[in-house]
């Protein structure tokens, strides 16, 4: 009976697993839109009054369970990797 | 013109952080869930085997922009603050 439980909240969770992994590579592709728009206008990819912008807009957002400093830490995570995904694009249109 | 198009890029970017931030608590509680079925069957919250399979699916199911090590390292940390939730709810469940 809770071992049932278990397996059905698993199956939730890697659905929601699957679904973050979409949303994190979608975010990864607007970000490299993002990126490509700034190289033609040679705008500085890093942004820090936008990245700060995002982070309390969704902390005014966020109604848990995870604590606000916990959201921020994971979107930094996301924010810096998104960063040096760009920084790699770059690198190789500069090969080109 | 250009401008136009990073204001477009940054709204729809401004969507996906919300989705993501739905998704995250979302999956916040399921653990959280999860948790509270391990407490009653006094089975160890923390199972790297089967945090170990969820990252192997991930990466399996990851067709980028972002590496199999950025995906890896993006989802540990969302295991980690998960796995903090779960000893917070049982450290407060001890008190009641």
């Amino acid at each position: 009976m809770l071992s049932n439980e278990l397996e059905q909240l698993r199956q939730q969770l890697d659905g929601v697993n699957n679904d973050l992994l979409e949303l994190i590579n979608q975010r990864a592709e607007i970000v490299q839109q993002i990126g490509q728009v700034k190289n033609k206008q040679s705008i500085n990819r890093f942004d820090p009054v936008r990245e700060r912008k995002m982070l309390d807009e969704l902390t005014q957002k966020n109604h848990g369970p995870f604590e606000n400093s916990t959201i921020e830490h994971i979107f930094k995570e996301i924010f810096k990797a998104s960063l040096e995904l760009q920084v790699d694009d770059h690198r190789k249109a500069l090969l080109v």
